[in-house]
């Protein structure tokens, strides 16, 4: 066997070669049989040719999905499909610490619903966040339908930030969509019901219950919404459904479709026939169009009446003030989408065949010129449909939702009945190109679809069940996301894509470099709220502060132990534990789970979360690092000791488990010393180079520098307990030197090896 | 425009279409061009051909994956390292309504710890039941580390079916692994803990913090874990790691390693070296071998002693009965791994170069002969590793984990700090290729790689960082599975798969026609408990019964609406909602949430599921369906309306929406008439083949032929509201009864296209 210091350089050797030997030549199967085996065509490999990304490679737009009834955000990428984050938005989430942690409970527990916590959400319309009508980068919105909820995702470190609860609505689906510089987020309501919170029976529904549309305040400063500013317009019970902000010449406009214009009041159960007997009845409902702008300026002046606290344009104000107008719309639209030019609005009635171009200047010149066909039973102007037309044609059946391309007055529908995507030019009313999908498709995407300059290139096709396509997976299914390639005149299939979890309704697509998340926070950094935590603990400034009824630990992580090791407490105690990550390099995460406790945290690197419970009965309670960190990743533990109430210690030390002589201390300092000649050598070749133009390694070397600190500490403990005759803590405290040795090694190869992948140059 | 009915024949006859319609050609590009311009190699493409799967098309393998601290269980597929399903096991999942229904609940509870919920895991190390050393595809097991637990998962229905907790231990790593006929699970502790429920000072580490091993009995009948059958092997506080069954001649045996079996207790907060210095000093640990068939006789003998009401072989009875024995290792070793033919047992140290091969018959050898070194502090004999190795060798830095080919004598082994896979004989001890992953490998799986006939293939490497690999999405990084090809003599990289949420410890892959998954539940079905439930409701059979102080409803979902549509209740009561699924085809699944309650339930096909509350305030609760089922998807909805107590109702009936006349009843019948004609002709196609033959299509004609019914009731109570003047019920009852035709239709077309796609034949 080698001694330990041959051993510490070949390990430590071993880590730099790791990730620069290259593998060997393929297996020598060609390309013909592989197609031949897997049944491939010429078009499948051209697909996998457009999708496939090889390892390291970038994906060019990413993707955010809702979740549906998961609760949750999806994260993919284009083209290739991969998953990259689930986002814990209304359902907690352990892996993220999201709902365990005192932090993000307190942005969880904004959503309670009066007091009673909601745990999941039905996510459905994302939204990216504008400037001048572009995709920003900077922030996520979206809504939950089943109770009236929006979230706001900070697109720089991917976590919720912000929960807020419609005061007015009791359901909520038509958002969320932003204004086309993020002066407001709307969300329309779905399901009538009164506004205030109490039992109004359902045979006063058409003078009672209200549907409406909430324009949020977005503060973009704090990146925050701001509840005081934000105002509702009421609208009649006709299940308003999908909304569109206007966008250049429509900016201040914002229109949203509805459904069950009919009024109607099911009760199959009492014998009358079913909601859906009732609420497609009717050939037209109505589009509702807003002037927002002019809405917000009557709410500034007073002009709102307070429901529920909340800022209220009437029905009778909106119309008395000229804010609120319909049009009619053909039977039960899904969708009510602007142009980029923001000259039109395309509207289609999923039980009709026709797809209808709203022309937003002949809307404007009716509103001027109060050219209505009659008003509604709640006294709003009605537009007729031929003065607001500029195109209606049947593009298929089932027309559902339209997104754009970047060429010119191309845009593209879903069409339910149909299962397919249908191409068209919406200036001239003309059919392109259809495609057929795997089944039933709801809402589509094209990327950057809803700004003001579409990308095309690709479109995504949200289909609604996924049956057949995939391996089973038993009676509940995944959805499928089918990628088609709309570069050319014609759109090609590209890649089927199952959803593991939830159903997304709706995503939107923005060129990845937009994005520029971080990978660490500042140290000490409540994630939730943006700002340092009072809570931050430094390296060696770990404290336990027991009062009498509570325990609360100040303490950290850093590869690879939790300080404190052992955390005291008696039965009935309430235990507070804030843990700093100390690390700084990029995926450095340490979690911290507690045994019997539901306690799980994941600590990012700078981050700062919190753990509280009451140790209600006595006993041992192992806790650990639930996120691999490094080698000794296992050995990140700790115990929680939970005891009777006024235990006294009885006298008596423990015993050891193995003791330790002089010449396994002198070994161990034979270890390392050859390992720090490894290190030097490491070191030798960074500050040799222009490491600090590479942030990944800036970071790098700061975390080892950090470890070589804490290893020079662990040295001078070890000699001066050597010095003392005691071996056995020399021994101990020289491994733990070597475990920063190792740590310090592991963190400058893989600097040294990203410098030398990277093109650094040699400084003098 | 057109007539109804012509628009009513056109959007059928497009239902029909819409499959069938094929894409035209692709877009021009060439492959060449797509290769340049997205920077593939002929390597690449490679790479692509044998992972991309076209639409419909079938994946090789499933592999279950630990979910890791998301508490849940990844399924996806090789190659195409697409994620099919998210299963919920230890965490509340809505999509599922798994810990919101209250028969998922009742599972979820079963996994409290003394009484406290728990609403994560820990998830590590998934496995496959297996009859003679084979998966079967049956059931899928798998441990919580955090909080110590075993979750049965039914991979008939992909559903969590029991969680038992660990009733001695307070963590828990080493399992599940199952015997050659899965009539034993094991699971091992890792962080060592007194037994008994109550508190024990650090000082008496030595003498009453114990580690062991658990051997769950698995009633293969049941389906489920025989907690009164079980029992434990207590073993030293070593921290017991990995666990493997013997197979074969090895057969009755365990094997579980171990790391800090230095028995060291950190302390850094007290000046103490923390646990990862004194927990790797020693340069062995132990292998624990354990006669577990002995052990389980021993057991019915009545030789176990009773702890918290388990039965445990204690470190003394398993010693005297020579039933536990140890072996060194090198040093914090991670798996302890059996050949395929269960002649051999692999162990590498992470923190050693070195990989041991033992020898079953060396073991066995000195276990007959007493030929031991010496014991352990406990008394438990010790096997010198000379008298029980095979070979040893140097395979490379941080070995860790090994798994199987199909070839004989070869195995793959993960080596952490080298982030590669190193490829060897182990009959040879001889080195064949190594490739390197990004970056640092945890274990290592290859197909059906746990079983006595390893498939080879494939091998996925689950590495625990991701760092750069893919697009940024803040400090929260994805995990990376990496596919390697191992068909060949040289490995070759195929797929880098980020995992979106949670970390993946280990994984098991199957052939994916060894799954026969069921797509539809018997009506009425309780699925967690496997047996009808007693609330099982039929169609026309459902009631809301009301006593006081509780509202009870017995309901039902099917396109396109919940029976009943309204609930009445009072505040303070209890509301419990069954609610049936009446349809039977693949993929029908409806969701049902209720505002502000929490309620969020998941019916597939056949299920039963159950939510219950209390109504604690007044108001209106709209309900709806959750799951995309159908074009009138959002009309299917309804409020649950809760009154002040004693609440009297007023006189006055409702004001209806809209009006309908005899004219609009024509009309639509007029529609209907000709909807039936297109709806016969299809009925004439599919009972003029052999559509009895194809099960998709019979699930799909059977609920077609209940809509059928239900529309000849709508069409019946239409007729007689029109006989009787009311032609504003009779109105909406012929608009039901087109509803039901249009579902009729869908199903019929669907079931006609995929009778045309998959050959059926002409019957007379």
């Amino acid at each position: 066997m080698k001694t330990n210091a041959k051993r510490a350089l070949s390990l430590l050797a071993g880590l730099g070669l790791g990730l620069t030997i290259t593998t060997s030549a393929n297996s020598a199967t060609s390309l013909d049989q592989v197609m031949k085996d897997r049944g491939l065509t010429q078009k499948d490999l051209l697909a996998a040719a457009k999708t496939y990304t090889p390892t390291g490679g970038r994906d060019e737009y990413i993707v955010f999905s809702s979740g549906g009834q998961s609760g949750q955000v999806i994260v993919y990428g284009i083209p290739s499909m991969r998953i990259l984050k689930y986002i814990g938005v209304f359902t907690p989430e352990p892996w993220q610490g999201y709902g365990f942690d005192e932090e993000s409970k307190s942005v969880l527990r904004q959503g309670n619903i009066h007091g009673k916590e909601i745990n999941f959400g039905d996510t459905h319309h994302p939204a990216i966040s504008e400037t001048n009508g572009e995709y920003d980068g900077r922030w996520l919105f979206i809504n939950d339908k089943a109770n009236p909820r929006v979230a706001v995702i900070d697109l720089h470190d991917f976590e919720t930030k912000q929960i807020v609860v419609n005061p007015l609505f009791k359901s909520q689906h038509g958002g969320a969509f932003v204004s086309e510089n993020t002066d407001y987020v709307i969300t329309a309501a779905q399901y009538a019901t009164p506004f205030e919170n109490k039992f109004v029976p359902l045979e006063e529904f058409n003078e009672k219950y209200r549907g409406g549309m909430t324009y949020w305040k977005f503060d973009k400063k704090a990146g925050r919404i701001d509840e005081k500013n934000s105002f509702t317009v009421m609208a009649p019970p006709y299940s308003q459904d999908l909304s569109d902000f206007g966008k250049g010449p429509s900016d201040g406009w914002s229109f949203t479709n509805s459904f069950c214009s009919e009024r109607y009041v099911g009760g199959i159960e009492k014998g009358r026939p079913p909601y859906e007997a009732g609420c497609s009845a009717k050939d037209t409902d109505f589009m509702h169009m807003v002037n927002w702008k002019k809405a917000a300026e009557l709410v500034a002046a007073g002009k709102a009446t307070k429901i529920n606290g909340a800022n209220v344009l009437t029905i009778e104000t909106a119309v008395k003030e000229g804010v609120l107008f319909l049009v009619p719309e053909p039977k039960s639209p899904h969708g009510a989408d602007v142009t980029p030019d923001g000259k039109y609005i395309v509207v289609s009635g999923k039980l009709d065949s026709h797809t209808t171009v709203y022309s937003f200047d002949k809307l404007m010149d009716a509103v001027k010129n109060k050219k209505f066909e009659g008003k509604d039973p709640y006294g709003i102007p009605i537009i007729a449909l031929k003065d607001a037309v500029h195109k209606q044609l049947e593009l298929g059946l089932g027309p559902l939702h339209t997104q754009f391309d970047s060429k010119s007055c191309v845009a593209y529908t879903s069409l339910y009945v149909d299962s397919m995507v249908g191409k068209w030019n919406y200036c001239e009313g003309k059919i392109l190109d259809k495609i057929s999908i795997h089944y039933n498709i709801g809402h589509l995407m094209t990327m950057e679809g809803d700004s003001k300059s579409p990308d095309g290139k690709y479109l995504v096709s949200l289909n609604k069940l996924a049956i057949d396509r995939f391996n089973p997976v038993g009676p509940l299914h995944p959805q499928n996301h089918q990628l088609i390639d709309i570069s050319g005149d014609k759109m090609s299939l590209l890649y089927d894509m199952p959803l593991p979890l939830g159903e997304p309704h709706y995503a939107v697509a923005i060129k990845a470099d937009k994005l520029k998340p971080h990978n660490r926070y500042k140290s000490g950094w409540n994630s939730r709220t943006d700002t340092r935590s009072p809570f931050k603990t430094r390296a060696g400034r770990e404290k336990t502060v027991t009062t009498p009824g509570k325990v609360e630990v100040f303490g950290t992580t850093i590869r690879s132990h939790i300080t404190p090791e052992t955390i005291e407490a008696e039965v009935g105690d309430e235990v507070i534990i804030h843990l700093t990550n100390l690390e700084r390099a990029e995926d450095e995460v340490h979690g911290f789970a507690l045994y019997g406790q539901n306690v799980q945290l994941s600590l990012e690197p700078g981050k700062t979360a919190t753990a509280r419970f009451i140790a209600e009965r006595e006993g041992v309670f192992p806790y650990y690092c639930t996120e691999f960190c490094s080698a000794l990743h296992l050995e990140m533990q700790g115990y929680l000791l939970v005891k009777p109430k006024g235990y006294k210690a009885k006298a008596g030390a423990a015993q050891v488990g193995v003791s330790y002589t002089q010449a396994d201390y002198d070994k161990q300092v034979k270890t390392n010393v050859a390992t720090q000649a490894v290190i030097d050598g490491v070191v030798a070749f960074i500050t040799s180079h222009n490491y600090q133009d590479f942030k990944t390694v800036v970071a790098l070397v700061e975390d080892a520098t950090d470890q070589l600190g804490f290893a020079e500490e662990a040295k001078k403990k070890s000699e001066a307990a050597a010095a003392k005759g005691d071996y056995q803590n020399a021994m101990l405290w020289a491994n733990q030197w070597w475990q920063y040795q190792v740590k310090t090694a592991d963190l400058g190869l893989r600097a040294k090896t990203y410098l030398e992948q990277n093109g650094a140059k040699k400084v003098k």
